[in-house]
């Protein structure tokens, strides 16, 4: 996770990630994202899901695409909007230190770890 | 899949679907564009992929979401976008015939029936 240099949500952990360029896929986005935020190489491995809730945001409308990824190589170092990196236990993360719906998403991925699937803001049964 | 109305791809093979309003979740506009293009009810089961090639629509830079959903009720009628709605054998269709990158869509969507997973432009692999 990093820990968010600014607002919304500055110094709460936060997954990597951040807006698509126009001309620019969502997989490249990914792997400029986190570059830029923790100068690890990602390489995108599934997608784990797609969270659009209108309020997710305080700023605006956004839909985030979520991949689980490798790390190809790199020395973690934080960037741009990150803060620090920190490396958790994720049965340790604290609910309320997390920013934006990104506990949502570490818990639609521990359900993934479990029996795969993909997920969205309004998929039945996972509230 | 439809017969599109309208530019671009006007007569062409298409996937319903459509634009995400403001407000409004990608999930919400799945059941509503299919609804307004097919009069059919259906509910997202996964997620298929995220196609975000900057060159896919001719028009702009678009990102689609696709999901694999399950019809839930209603008769098929076409209306808005489509001209008609074609039940067709999958591996009769033309790729010639089908409308923006969605050939490619149905060639993941086989994929995924054979042996699950998630998709992308970029996906290494898929070409």
């Amino acid at each position: 996770m990093i820990r968010r240099k600014r607002d919304p949500f500055r110094g709460r952990l936060a997954l990597p990630g951040g807006f698509v360029n126009e001309g620019e896929t969502v997989e490249d986005a990914v792997i400029r994202e986190t570059r830029e935020e923790t100068s690890l190489e990602v390489e995108p491995v599934e997608i784990l899901g797609v969270y659009s809730d209108p309020k997710r945001d305080p700023r605006k409308h956004v839909m985030s695409v979520v991949f689980v990824g490798i790390i190809d190589s790199g020395i973690d170092n934080a960037g741009d909007d990150a803060e620090k990196i920190e490396w958790l236990d994720e049965e340790k993360i604290e609910p309320i230190e997390v920013a934006f719906d990104h506990m949502r998403i570490l818990d639609d991925y521990k359900r993934w770890k479990a029996s795969g699937g993909t997920y969205w803001s309004k998929k039945r049964g996972n509230d």
